[in-house]
C-alpha cells in the first residue's frame, strides 16, 4: 500500500480551500437572485455538506446545492483516497501495472442551472499518484441556446490561463477537450469546449500545480461573469424542451463515454458522489 | 458476407406481425382511455412509423407512440439487419470469431406509460445467426409503485409460457434475467424481472422459433391486462416523483450495462431507433 505524499495535505488543503470558494460565489448568485421576479417560485439555495467514506482508505465531500433559485442542481465534490486498483483496471492506468496502489484526490464539479440561458459547466481538477504521478482536469461548458460572447470570453480566458504557463497548452488541451467531450453515437459535440489535460507532469512539481490551480482561478474568473451575463434573462417552454433534450444528450455521455465515470463506479467509488453529475430532470422526445 | 437463410422471410414476416399487433392492442389502450378524466389533457396516440436503412444492408422499422394519453412514449422496433461484427466484437459473440458476418432479426419495445402506477416494460425477441444461430430475448416489468398482484399474474404467465416448452425453462431464464437487469452500482434490480434467455438453440428450430413465439404471445396476454388493471388509479405528486427518479434507473441501466445498446452504438446501429427505450423525461434528484 502506498504512503500518501508529503505533499498530500497541501494539495487537499487546496482544493477544500477551492471547494469553499466556488461553493460561496455561487451562494453569492443565489442571495443575488432574489431582485429577479423570474426566480419568485423558488428559494435561494444553500450547499448541504455530505461526507462518505472510501471503502480503501479516505473519502469525501460533497456539497450539494438542489431546487435553488438559479442553479437547479450543483455538486462540487472533492475526494481524497487511498486504494488499489482493481486488475483489469491497472493495466490501463500509467505506473500502476505492476503495483496498483493509487492515491488521487480532487475537485469535481457540475452546475444543472434552472435558466436554459445560462450554460451548464463542469469542472475538475485533480492529482493521481501510482508509481508515477501526474496532474490532471479541465473545464468545459454546454450552453443550451448559443451565446457566441459567451463562448469568446470563456476560451480567451482559458487561453490566458494556459499562456500564462506554456503557449502549447492551450491548443493542445482545447483539441483533447473536443476530442474528449464528443458524443460519438449522435455525431455531436457535448458542449462548446473548453480544456482537457490529463498525465500531465513536467518534471516540476510547484509549476504544474500552480497551473492546476490557475484552472480552479480561472473557474471562478469565468462562470459567475458568464452566469451574471445571463440569469435574467427570460425563458418560456421552447427553450425549456432545448434544454430538458440537451440534459439528455449530457446524460448520454456521461453514463457511455466518460471515463471518471466509469473509472469511479468500477473502482467501487460511491455511485452517488459519481453520479451527482447527472441534472435534475432530462427527457428523450421520440 | 452471408447469405439470409431460408426461413428469414418466416422470421420477419413474424416479428412483423407481432409489431402489428401490439401496435394496436396498444392504440386500442388508447382509445379506451378517453372515457378517463384524467387523461384529459392528452389526445389518443397513435404510432407513427419510421424506417430507417442499416449501412451495410437491411434496415428497420420502428413505431412511435409519443405523448399519449395512457403510453407517454412507446416504440415497438422491427430490424433486420446483414453486416459484419467489427474485430473487437466479434471474438466475443459465438460463431463470429473467424467469420465476422451476421444476419440478425428481432422486435424489441420499451414502453412508458404515462400513469405511475402501470409499470415500464420491455420486450425483445430476436434470431442471430453467424456460423452458429439461436433465439435469445425476455420480457421484463419495471413497476414504480410495487404491486403484488400484477407481479404474481406476470410470473404465472411467464412459467406457465415456458412450461408448455420445458420445466427448466422458468427458473432459468428467470434467473438470468435478474441478474442481467441489475443495476450494480446501486445495488438494486432495474424491476421486478421477467425471463431473459441468449443462444438458445436446442437443435430443434420449429420448436426454439415456437418457444419464442409464445414470449411475443405472453406479452400480448399479460401487459394489456396490467395496464387495464391500473390505468385508472388516480395519481399525484409524490408517485411522479418516484416515476422519474425510475426512470432515472432505467437509463443508467440501459446506458451503462445493457448489451443491446452497447452492441447497437457499437456496431453502428441506428442510434435514434437503439435509444428509443429511454423514458421521455426522467429525474435524478441529488
Amino acid at each position: 500500500m502506498l504512503i500518501p505524499p508529503t505533499y498530500a495535505q497541501q494539495l487537499h488543503s487546496w482544493f477544500s480551500d477551492l471547494q469553499n470558494r466556488i461553493c460561496h460565489a455561487l451562494e453569492v448568485i443565489e442571495e443575488e437572485s432574489q431582485i429577479l421576479d423570474i426566480y419568485q417560485n423558488w428559494q435561494s439555495g444553500k450547499f448541504e455538506k455530505r461526507h462518505w467514506d472510501f471503502q480503501q482508505n479516505g473519502g469525501g465531500q460533497m456539497r450539494i446545492l438542489e431546487n435553488g433559485r438559479v442553479f437547479e442542481k450543483a455538486g462540487v465534490n472533492v475526494s481524497c483516497v487511498l486504494g488499489e486498483f482493481a486488475k483489469e483496471f491497472a493495466a490501463q492506468i500509467p505506473g500502476a501495472s505492476q503495483d496498483p496502489s493509487f492515491w488521487a484526490c480532487g475537485l469535481s464539479l457540475v452546475i444543472h442551472p434552472r435558466n436554459p440561458y445560462v450554460p451548464i459547466v463542469h469542472m475538475n481538477t485533480r492529482h493521481i499518484i501510482t508509481t508515477k504521478s501526474w496532474f490532471g482536469g479541465g473545464i468545459d461548458l454546454t450552453p443550451c441556446v448559443t451565446n457566441d460572447a459567451d463562448a469568446e470570453f470563456f476560451h480567451q480566458e482559458l487561453q490566458s490561463c494556459c499562456n500564462r504557463f506554456n503557449p502549447d497548452y492551450y491548443p493542445k488541451f482545447k483539441k483533447w477537450c473536443d476530442e474528449y467531450f464528443y458524443i460519438t453515437h449522435r455525431n455531436e459535440a457535448r458542449g462548446i469546449g473548453g480544456i482537457f489535460y490529463d498525465y500531465h507532469n513536467t518534471d516540476n512539481f510547484e509549476n504544474d500545480h500552480a497551473f492546476n490551480q490557475a484552472v480552479g482561478e480561472t473557474f471562478l474568473k469565468t462562470y459567475p461573469e458568464i452566469v451574471r451575463r445571463n440569469m435574467e434573462k427570460i425563458w418560456s417552454q421552447p427553450e425549456i424542451d432545448t434544454q430538458m433534450k440537451k440534459r439528455g444528450r449530457y446524460v448520454e455521455f456521461n453514463l457511455i463515454y466518460d471515463r471518471g465515470t466509469q473509472f469511479g463506479l468500477k473502482t467501487g467509488g460511491n455511485a452517488e458522489a459519481i453520479l451527482m453529475s447527472l441534472p435534475p430532470t432530462a427527457s428523450w422526445p421520440a
